[in-house]
């Protein structure tokens, strides 16, 4: 039995008994009832994810997956290719936008080479990323498959053999995506998944204008003709619309649920591969927490397709995994309302009025 | 001179020198432009706050108001008053929400007696409150004025101290309140100064049901009936409307801006105080970041005529400052952005075609 298999057969749904006693709990705190909202529906979650009524969130460890789209030929994106590798090392060197934030949620940064279009041997060798690089970009998919079907498997392995190798000292994960081109394959991942059409999906990117934008509708349009995958098969998708690192995506998340670990998912991106690992084992749903609503139009259909609302709205469209560093205090503040604040009867406060 | 009146001789707006060169740095840092939205608008706020291009935000505390509302008598809450000082003892043995969320915030909680209507001396003697009682709880506004109008300056000057007297450890200052019955002179408050009608105003506050939320709405009109506060004199609102801990957390605001630090606004009865600071001093506005959009339905109306976006919106109303406490982190956050992350030029990454 493959990796991905015996995977998808240890994923399983929440524990209820965990979030009924999570609930009883949080019912009982000294504070007028459910009073901390959306912050104790979190906590019933990690409880349930957790099988905890003292869910870890200590170890944090924000996955920046990296790899390039050969998509970028047809000019879907304001910024070079070269960008990519750019870009890695800058998360190695400390000063990408993820960086300044992982730091202030006290999350690792992670750095996964799943397949940029450059040489990264020496930053591998050095132990400063991951290499699990399935290839040099991906193919252009505007004129045929972005990989095979073998890739698009190896690529979902790589990402659950993170999730496994850091569940060790990683109790909480986050998303996170880097690749020039990247938002077109996303789109058209969230077309197939959504059903929404490519107009109500597509959006600037990292700031297409008005005719840029239109022409990558048109790309889009095209890569759904040409491919055609099947709307209920991940790895049919993933194989023909990539990328890489939204692979590596998917497969974090599944290795996180297989681990019955949350995992926050960053933006636009990084809700592509959820879309993908939820296509490939639909209980990772509850292993999910969505960060942020991100400028992307298409985002809001993807996270009601997922079913979940997202914690932040603050106008992100980076990706990297800076979403889901900031979400991660949330995370951690929702386990903090469970575990920390003292019941009516504990406190010895009067309760409400019947 | 009095305090109040030298405080608001020294608070100017923010400086446009340090937001232009926030700007500039921020133009050119190493991501598509302006991708990380919100948190790059609040870090050049930081910017102009604090004069500063690395603005301080390592030293954080919530002050915590604490005072009592003779209109309770009116049956306006579902709790009983004694829940006021019973939660004060809670804050002090570090059980309450603001406990939990603050800790994880890495900021202190400061509580301050401004009016809670039992003794509170022990707690003081021993340090563990500020004492700065007026009163055994405000009059009854359902029947006239809350309090003298000494009083109110009173309020707002111990509000003043406080912000001077921790200023010399605390960089970024969080509001926060407690007292059983302060929606409804906070509603009233609302009502005079934003001109809305207590039925769009009104809400259920700790969670009254359809008829008592009727009641709360003919008390508020009966409150605005019988005192007719001038909208344009923020002590004569105080005075007339209350409460005690509600004229604190707007001497606490006008303190922090005098001081030029940034004070995060927490939810209804904070941004009560807010208004009132700012009927009083204008230029305090440019001092205040909105932490959240609380689940009050007049708060809406509140951040608009204060003119600020709230960075949370998780179904909160609990108070206490714990909607400030979770926005401290993105505060912090985007001071990483503005102070942590390299230009593309740093970063040796390609800019965007032009």
């Amino acid at each position: 039995m493959s990796i991905l298999e015996q995977t998808i057969k240890t994923i399983y749904p929440q524990d209820s008994s965990y979030r009924d006693l999570a609930k009883e709990r949080l019912d009982q705190l000294a504070l007028p009832h459910w009073a901390l909202g959306d912050l104790m529906d979190l906590a019933i979650d990690l409880a349930g994810i957790t099988r905890s009524l003292k869910p870890a969130v200590q170890g944090k460890a924000i996955v920046t997956m990296a790899g390039d789209h050969g998509v970028v030929a047809e000019g879907v994106s304001k910024f070079p290719q070269e960008v990519t590798s750019q870009m890695v090392h800058n998360f190695v060197n400390g000063g990408a936008g993820i960086n300044a934030l992982a730091r202030q949620a006290g999350a690792e940064v992670v750095v996964v080479d799943m397949g940029v279009a450059a040489d990264m041997d020496d930053l591998a060798r050095q132990g400063k990323i991951i290499n699990k690089k399935i290839g040099y970009g991906t193919n252009n998919i505007a004129k045929g498959a972005a990989m095979s079907a073998a890739n698009a498997i190896r690529a979902v392995e790589a990402g659950i053999d993170i999730a496994n190798e850091l569940s060790g000292s990683v109790d909480i994960f986050g998303t996170g995506d880097m690749g020039i081109g990247n938002t077109t394959p996303s789109t058209a991942i969230a077309a197939v998944i959504t059903g929404k059409s490519v107009a109500e999906l597509t959006g600037r990117g990292t700031g297409l204008d008005d005719e840029q934008l239109a022409h990558k509708q048109q790309v889009i349009t095209k890569i759904l003709e040409c491919n055609k995958p099947d709307p209920k098969n991940g790895i049919d998708i993933l194989a023909k619309i990539g990328g890489f690192e939204i692979g590596g995506i998917a497969g974090l998340i599944l290795g996180a649920a297989a681990q019955q670990k949350p995992v926050v998912v960053d933006g636009f991106i990084s809700t592509a591969g959820a879309l993908i690992a939820i296509a490939i084992e639909p209980f990772v749903r509850d292993y999910i927490v969505c960060a942020h609503r991100s400028m992307e139009p298409g985002h809001r259909f993807m996270q009601e397709k997922i079913g979940c609302r997202p914690l932040l709205d603050l106008n992100l469209r980076l990706g990297e995994g800076t979403g889901a560093a900031l979400a991660m205090n949330l995370v951690e503040a929702s386990v903090a309302v469970l575990t920390e604040v003292a019941t009516f009867e504990e406190a010895a406060v009067a309760g409400a009025d019947k």
